[in-house]
């Protein structure tokens, strides 16, 4: 049988905590970090509500999860992020060392890959699982978000 | 008079920080953050202590300071750092619009600059204030984990 515990599995996981960022008003990102198949971190964008450029989803995964292994590195975790992480996120990524990182839909005016941001040489990175919905819910967003001011 | 809260007054500060860091046993990193010649952040890294690869002392420093403005952005302030920034760090400064980077010793490995990292048009670097100090900071804090291991 299929383990059903894929990336599809917990990229859902993530845009529910996306889902719940667009309710309070911030743009639309969750994340998740998931060690063999056990989820030990989840997060959604707080910028607003916080009023700090640095609580990003990933940034939010990142402190939780180290906090949960009583450790600074994520070696063997993935992180599920629905948006490509800007090059703050993914410099982060590098220092924990994580085995993998799995985002959905490209931010290609300020994700990692477009400003080339070095990523550790130990992390493998998929991209573009449920790409549709996260970029979906982040347009919806946006449109909302203009109809309102 | 020349204005005595120069960019060296306000490093000697960092360095300050730098120096606390040091003594609980972390890499010897300080910032502080400046607005009207009135300093409203200091930080030094707190990795170890925290199990945390996020809390570098820029990081701390951002999230204080947005705190103490009330606001996301850094707009007329000035970030002093003992060493360069690294990705992550660069990639926080760049969300946080702030008008000025004045950093210490360079990281010719890790730093921002070796690595690209793209920071916000309206942000003014400069370089080298107190490298001397910082460098030599750093130098003797790996010398002493060397002899101690």
């Amino acid at each position: 049988m299929e383990n059903p515990f894929n990336d599809i599995y917990f990229m859902k996981k993530a845009l529910l905590e996306a889902e719940d960022a667009f309710e309070k008003g911030e743009i639309p990102v969750g994340a998740i970090i998931v060690i063999k198949d056990r989820i030990i971190a989840r997060s959604h964008n707080l910028t607003e509500l916080l009023n700090d450029v640095t609580a990003h989803a990933e940034m939010q995964a990142i402190t939780a999860a180290t906090n949960f292994l009583g450790g600074k590195y994520l070696t063997n975790c993935t992180l599920y992020v629905t948006l490509e992480p800007c090059q703050m996120c993914a410099g982060a990524l590098y220092w924990s060392q994580i085995s993998k990182i799995v985002y959905g839909a490209s931010d290609d005016k300020r994700g990692f890959k477009t400003l080339g941001t070095t990523i550790h040489p130990k992390t493998e990175v998929v991209s573009g699982v449920l790409a549709k919905e996260a970029s979906e819910l982040m347009k919806r967003f946006f449109i909302e978000k203009r109809n309102l001011n």
